[in-house]
């Protein structure tokens, strides 16, 4: 049986045609791109390269790209190394509640050296209130980090309003778009942002490939010192293939966004429809409309996600019960809890994302999946048993 | 004409077994070590299975070895996270002048943030005095950072001599291995050391893929805080490929390494011996016998180190001036200055880093091709004009 895998927010396969264009850096083109020599001076091409297709998929120019290795090192660059360089001007930072872990942990971590940190509340549905933004600015507010998408409930964020409010008084903006870019349309122009975090293996690109778009003349102090690398901005030998990979997953993503978010969206609001349908227990998190075109999430009563998930897993089926980073902790996930769930509800968390490949088959094979494990899994739940007792009383 | 790439300090090639541990990480198993289902465990698996592998290359336990992107950022985490962590315990971090930017750079970011930083000189080899890193130690020194060998000069460093002394003193000690590890016997345990910084790129493992060795129990606050990879000690999604890469480059040094070793050191022997023969005006630098097997560089009076670069890369043989990561600031190698020698001979900077591929043809292919290069050179160089002029007066 073929492996049925819903979890590109933890991985998507490597495109293929990003993978050909890497070959080349890990075989024979294998210089440092800081050497002088002409096998050095091949590769810097390539890297260059690569910057101006990942620039032109968010509307930004190839020098205000700065490569990471993760979409976590690009949040914490951004988070750090703004506050860092702002600190004469100030020392608040905010931040949504419902940030990626490594947003968080990075404000979290300029706490302990003297920065104070403000988390903005999101409603029901995760969506941060731009007004609730502009309340939490003070005259020591430097940046702001609100995500454009959060890939464990699907919401898309005001970000254009948040930044716009910011940009009248001088604050800078961060958002981490891991989950959107290459996914649906982001303009750095547009959204008015002066740093973006985008990741490679959401989009099909390589693993160890990611960047922070920085715009001209926007100050951060680097995480990693050392050499010239990257404008001075983040020092190491650049990871040559990977570089490449996503230069190449970049402009995959550029020609074939339109169409892969319609295909999805429908893909996505079948399954929804399924899941909904399938069960009485069960609802969807984040918002029905603004939402990822191939996200789709729930909750599920009186069952708990990992169940779910392992249960699913053993039908050959991959999704996620909570974010990639946190998945072990076996927490209830913050942003859940951030949206006013109940811990209990919370803790039967579901996630798919479906990738480029997906078929209607498949979705069906999921819906069709879902119905009997739900039910042999509630029979063995305390929870449900109390529920029925209650009702019938 | 095949290229002659004698240039493994700025990066080797990937060996082909590390590339075929790889592929499969490439293409099928692209799923998420942190993801609980199948496709996240398989990966998982492959992760633990090259931790294990780097850790035995270094005589280290597999739960020690926190892996990142390059061996700047090991160093970085070494420096920062370690001097952080031990903040409450004082604020005095002592490293050696002939340090790689990653760390001397580490260390004045430390600077801003209000510590301190002691640089202890060498002497005319390159040789770090453990007694004069002993002297630098004071009440409040928390740290010390000593390379186990320069990738510039050559010369390995009396690291296990200076950590005796701090570990005494309750100080710890981290070594930048990144030039050494691959290429020479390195055991943490030998050296006494708490932290070791590793590099793939320099033995023939993948680009993106290096490690911190963290003794037991050693507490680092991350540089990348987020989800809990690397046991919350370096958050974001783990490198697979590179780290697959990584493991099996350490498991092929770790088999071949002596063999490597002595090949390596006799054609480097015969590069010294033909280089300083062709030529009056050149001298070796680093120290002689306490050296890499790989590694000859020199100094050439009266040309520039880059133009002798350039000029041997027309010929199709890539060598470096000084090191990668700071090869195109054209200023005068630091560790160079540190050892005394003159500044216009410091610009006559020449770096040979052989492969374990490099044949002795090659080497008097070299050989052969240095003395008309100098003889063209240095009837250009106005200061061998002048010198010439002095002598016959």
């Amino acid at each position: 049986m073929p492996r049925l895998y819903l979890d590109r927010n933890a991985a998507s396969p490597l495109h293929p045609e990003a993978l050909a264009a890497m070959m080349p850096f890990l075989k024979d083109s294998f210089g440092n791109p800081q050497s002088l020599h002409r096998d050095g001076q091949i590769v810097l091409e390539a890297v260059d390269g690569a910057r101006e297709s990942v620039a032109r998929l968010i509307g930004a120019a190839a020098d205000e790209i700065v490569f990471t290795a993760s979409g976590s090192e690009a949040n914490n660059l951004a988070l750090k190394g703004l506050a860092l360089a702002a600190r004469a001007k100030g020392t608040h930072v905010v931040v949504s509640a419902v940030e990626h872990p490594s947003v968080l942990n990075a404000a979290r971590s300029l706490e302990k050296i003297g920065f104070t940190t403000s988390v903005v509340p999101v409603d029901g549905r995760g969506r941060v209130d731009p007004g609730a933004v502009a309340r939490a600015l003070t005259p020591k507010t430097t940046i702001v980090s609100v995500m454009l998408a959060n890939a464990e409930v699907g919401t898309i964020e005001p970000v254009a309003e948040i930044a716009a409010a910011c940009r009248a008084r001088n604050i800078l903006v961060h958002t981490d778009a891991v989950a959107a870019v290459g996914s649906i349309p982001v303009d750095v122009a547009a959204l008015g942002v002066d740093a973006l975090s985008l990741s490679g293996p959401t989009f099909y690109g390589p693993k160890g490939a990611a960047a922070l778009f920085l715009k001209k003349g926007t100050r951060a102090l680097p995480l990693v010192d050392g050499g010239i690398q990257e404008a001075g901005r983040r020092a190491g030998t650049e990871n040559v293939p990977a570089i490449v990979g996503l230069g190449r997953a970049a402009e995959i993503a550029r020609a074939r966004l339109a169409e892969r978010a319609v295909r999805e969206a429908a893909l996505r609001d079948r399954l929804i429809e399924g899941v909904l349908g399938s069960y009485d227990h069960v609802v969807l998190t984040g918002d029905r409309e603004r939402r990822l075109p191939y996200q789709a999430s729930f909750c599920i009563a009186f069952v708990e996600g990992e169940s779910l998930l392992l249960s699913l897993d053993m039908k050959g089926i991959a999704v996620a019960s909570g974010s990639a980073c946190s998945s072990k902790s076996l927490k209830a996930s913050h942003v859940l809890l951030a949206m006013g769930l109940d811990h209990a509800l919370a803790q039967g968390s579901l996630v798919f994302s479906l990738l480029e490949s997906t078929t209607a088959e498949e979705i069906e094979t999921v819906i069709a999946a879902f119905g009997p494990i739900i039910e042999r899994l509630r029979k063995m739940s305390p929870t449900y048993t109390e529920f029925l007792k209650e009702k019938r009383s």
